[in-house]
């Protein structure tokens, strides 16, 4: 298969976990035969260094002409300090998603046998957890109307949704439930917000045309309890986009880092592939960065197009190194010494010569 | 001391909780020569089956007249399933906060050692741990404007706040800081949202009048996460009411069970206590539900008015039935037949004959 991939390394430790992805991926194309080219594009930060402008036309028109885009991360701390800043890092990233339609950001969580001790959770609590979260990526409160007073003494934002974004996504996670163990959990807080009134309104709406998908609802503060309580009761979690983002990070604790989480994030026509993990800007440049949330987002961009060895080969060899404990300091009790690169070459290794 | 105390038990598990609550505040006015007179008040659905409206105008004054406020649990299943109801359950308490101008909600989160092995956490994550989370409970998206457009396809919150509102409770939680760990940790979202950001600015201009006091800022999804990995760095948390009801139902896992958590609403002229579970319907009427969190909001408002004395020997009261397994079933291990009404009157021996 041929594919041209738009790659995006962005901020922080963006670059260094995204150029192990891109190894494996031409490890993979040297061992399946096929053959994937690569166009590099900047955003966030570095962007607004080069060019003022948190995500450059030039990038864009970069993603809309390559088959898929793999992404790094974006934020730089400089920013988060200044309340004023006019151009955030953080643009680019919701601009992209916007212009892309990216509507559905798809996270799975899955609590890995030889990663349970990593946990701060009990292993009796989270063993076996396989939970997917559909989180609404194109709406909500991130999108919605920002103001400022002139006097600069009160702000607003607006979370916002239509039948429409509901639907689209909402489509997506019965699909997926039915795929799976036919559970979906809507989280909203219908008890207060009207916005959640119209979600709850148009899922119960749906659920007749998926009969065999059990159907529950859970207010966001008792999710975000009943996620650590007892995680195995959960399927597929729909959400909008504030409550996705807060719940997917919160999981990352049962997988036991939050450098182990990847995500896609699909629209009508583009799909882009990433790990949850932010910039991390305290790590850059360490060679401590753990490489496998990005590699994994590799591995669900090979599934998307139908790769599907390809990608069993890839989570194969994440397995085997988290068995050996061939993993970055975040995770490793034994060896203090294996960089993000040598994670990377471990697994392009495993797939030039499996066992 | 006289007290003349407001009780609206509301509805579900609201009334048995409660009602020991009150047995509790009887024991200790006995034993420590205090007049408490008690006067209740229906809200929520109660008040709503008898009079339409889930914040009666009797209740509201009630209240008023009343030295301090002792509040139940509020909510009804049926109105969650119904996304066009026109009266709800909890705008009675989201109306009585606004009527009673109750900005700051107060809940500590304690790993009490006892109860260190219901905790889904390992017990090394969570052993001391002691937070006290402030959060704004009189503004942001849950009392913004809501709008649901003519034909019922789009709706919208609106999440507003203004210098004043968060000068207040911030004033509280930079004092409440200087008076402990002195570490005050903001939870926003200020990469993302103007309010955030109009938070942010107004805590980095305030914390130069608290030298003392080391502050830092988590954006809500790393929080989420940080709260169970590590929960031991935070000390204060201060954070808007929406990331507040998340961050406090969610840190219920450190202490085993959300039937422990207390919490403390207060406003200029009014201060009401209340257990930080929900109505829980499922449980009503059958002697399982856990009244400490009730009997620790009882044990708050005494702190409120300098009834130190008074409250810490429920607090002593409290351990001890934990430590003999005197517990609703939802801690116990040991036993399965000790009811809500069963711990109560358990504290309010060991009042009337502390060893
Ligand atoms: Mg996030
Ligand atoms: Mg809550």
């Amino acid at each position: 298969m041929k594919l041209h991939i738009a790659v995006l390394p962005g901020d922080g430790i963006g670059p260094e976990v995204t150029s192990q992805a891109v190894k494996v991926l031409k490890a993979i194309a040297m061992e399946f035969g096929h053959i994937f080219t690569f166009e590099y594009g900047l955003i966030g930060g570095a962007a607004i260094k080069k060019s003022g402008t948190a995500l450059p036309e030039e990038t864009l028109s970069i993603c809309k002409k390559a088959d898929t885009i793999l992404f790094g991360a974006i934020g730089e701390p400089k920013y988060n300090f200044d309340p004023d800043a006019k151009v955030r890092p953080e643009q680019g990233l919701l601009k992209l998603r916007k212009e892309l339609d990216l509507f559905a950001n798809i996270r799975p969580v899955i609590a890995y046998e030889d990663l349970l001790n990593h946990s701060p959770l009990k292993n009796k609590c989270i063993k076996d957890t396989d939970i997917i979260i559909y989180r609404e990526l194109s709406a909500g409160i991130y999108y919605g109307d920002k103001t400022l007073s002139e006097d600069g003494q009160s702000a607003s934002d607006v979370c916002q949704y239509n039948r429409f974004e509901i639907e689209r996504i909402a489509h997506l996670a019965f699909k997926a439930a039915q795929s799976r163990q036919r559970k979906l959990t809507l989280v909203d807080k219908a008890n207060v917000l009207a916005s959640s009134r119209l979600w709850r309104k148009v899922i119960m709406e749906m659920a007749p045309q998926y009969p065999n998908v059990t159907l529950d609802f859970y207010y966001i503060d008792n999710a975000a309890m009943q996620l650590i309580l007892n995680p195995r009761q959960f399927d597929v979690i729909l959400t909008e986009n504030m409550f996705g983002d807060i719940l997917s990070e919160e999981a990352s604790v049962i997988v036991g880092s939050i450098g182990l989480l990847a995500s896609a994030s699909l629209g009508p026509k583009y799909a882009m592939f990433e790990p949850i993990h932010g910039a991390y800007s305290k790590a850059t440049d360490k060679g401590i960065a753990n490489p496998i949330a990005s590699i994994l987002s590799a591995t669900m961009l090979l599934d998307h197009f139908g790769l599907l060895d390809e990608a069993s080969l890839i989570r194969k060899a994440i397995k085997k190194s988290l068995k050996l404990h061939i993993t970055t300091p975040d995770l490793n009790t034994k060896y203090d010494n294996i960089s993000t690169s040598k994670v990377g070459d471990f697994i392009e290794d495993f797939i030039n010569h499996p066992e």
